[in-house]
């Protein structure tokens, strides 16, 4: 669950010595390192190692530490004098417009922001200012949750790799069980009800394959999490949608089925590059701008 | 699953013989019989057995039958001469307007209606006008299949006894889990993240117990179809919502989760009485006016 990205600072390298942005969530905790040549690095580890987290930092021996995330508080003794706990919504929409900026993702100033993580929080990004507008608890916890009870695995990356390889058809009842072809609108391999060829009797011997089950558990998050946003797109009048958090990570899957809802629903989904470190990044942003 | 309701018809009665709507869904198929004297029975079989609701439909000896649902067509041969198909989402429409408006239960005249069934469909209703604005496969049909593979019942009254009792955060993240008490504006006991506590290790004992988990599903389909409810009243600027369908039935729990979700959301709530018969209801309707 390791993770090593690099990328160059946008703007003037401040310090010569390295800040640090730590998002510490309910699974991951997510670092933002900027180095002495102004580059960033980053990383993630266990949120429950959070000692090791804190050695990690400590490495870096760091001018000053951003903190962020539900987990964040236990560090702020540990770096106590160079760290700040920064507010998470604001942290995740100031590191989020950073990266969007530097590529040049967005056409609006106003959009929605998604973090999808354990659970899913729903953003709105209006200029400077970002406020939570909504959100769920289907998120890359309930993934691993479900994957658990029913497959046997919490390996993430298993579980998207087997999710790929499946069908959710096997699992999942979609509109043309239901419907003869002609008699509704609605595509008919488009998902009519999640899980319910399993208690229906009529799964072939495939609902029961861990690949199948794996698509379904994926598909279930992604397409309600997608659905939850396209709604709240509309309450919020915004046209684009940015979807980031470590449930995009490595996970086409994921990332072509919320494509396709908030698209059929006339929204433009966006990804965040580097897209769990949003709010690590902001929390060095911010305690820039704090300084 | 059979149910015999009865109820007084609004209205002149038009037959002096019993006139009946079939909404055939992909679990159940739902009767609405108007008899001789213009009272209403209800009853629903399982959709599969259809030799039997056709059997069922012909001990009346109606004079005209309303066919509508995804399995209506395959009764529309045995019926030919006295049935018409209806539209699913007009049935709906007229059948819950009637419901509604015997008991004065609604304050608007654009709502929206959710036929809450084995997946989920999201009805505008504008005046005598009704049609789809959204939905999530996310229904009763989910509630059996995950009951069937993490239970291994899908008996959907055992189910909904074992929720009742359950502690759905013996299985689920909720948001005094991650966050420290004050630092979130969020409620503490909020669900964080679905099922993420058997994925997490964090789980004690009660994590595998059959009601936890029976509250579990039903509160992960309850709370995301709310929420998806929730943005699709603001996307459709109305206050009421009408919820209706086969899964509300003897589900104390379900109604409560929807009602405190679309509440939080500033939402008003309505529960359609009868509530899985609107269709079969508006197809006996929709009949009369063809007729």
């Amino acid at each position: 669950m390791d993770e090593l990205e690099s990328g160059v600072v946008h703007g003037e390298p401040k310090d010569m010595k390295p800040a640090i942005g730590v998002d510490v969530g309910a699974t991951l905790a997510k670092l933002a390192i900027r180095d002495e040549a102004g580059a960033l690095h980053f990383e993630s580890l266990p949120a429950r190692e959070i000692d090791r987290v804190g050695d990690r930092v400590a490495d870096f021996n760091p001018t000053r530490v951003g903190l962020t995330g539900g987990g964040a508080s236990s560090l702020s003794e540990r770096f106590a004098g160079i760290s700040a706990l920064q507010n998470e919504f604001e942290s995740w929409g100031k590191g989020a417009r950073h990266l969007l900026d530097a590529e040049s993702l967005l056409k609006e100033s106003r959009n929605l922001l998604v973090s999808l993580g354990t659970g899913t929080s729903v953003l709105l990004m209006d200029g400077d200012a970002t406020h939570r507008v909504g959100g769920t608890a289907l998120g890359g916890g309930t993934v691993l949750g479900l994957s658990s009870a029913l497959l046997g695995t919490t390996d993430f990356d298993e579980i998207c790799a087997l999710a790929a390889r499946g069908d959710r058809t096997e699992v999942d009842l979609v509109v043309e069980d239901v419907y003869p072809a002609g008699e509704n609108p609605l595509a008919g391999k488009a998902t009519a009800s999640a899980f319910a060829k399993l208690g229906s009797g009529i799964a072939g011997p495939g609902g029961k394959d861990p690949e199948n089950l794996a698509a379904a558990i994926v598909g279930l998050v992604a397409e309600n999490v997608g659905l939850i946003c396209g709604g709240l797109s509309y309450a919020s009048q915004v046209q684009e949608i940015v979807f980031a958090g470590s449930t995009l990570r490595d996970n086409p899957l994921v990332r072509n089925i919320l494509s396709l809802v908030t698209t059929a629903m006339g929204r433009t989904p966006v990804f965040l590059p580097h897209a769990e470190f949003g709010g690590a990044l902001g929390a060095v942003l911010m305690s820039d701008s704090n300084h």
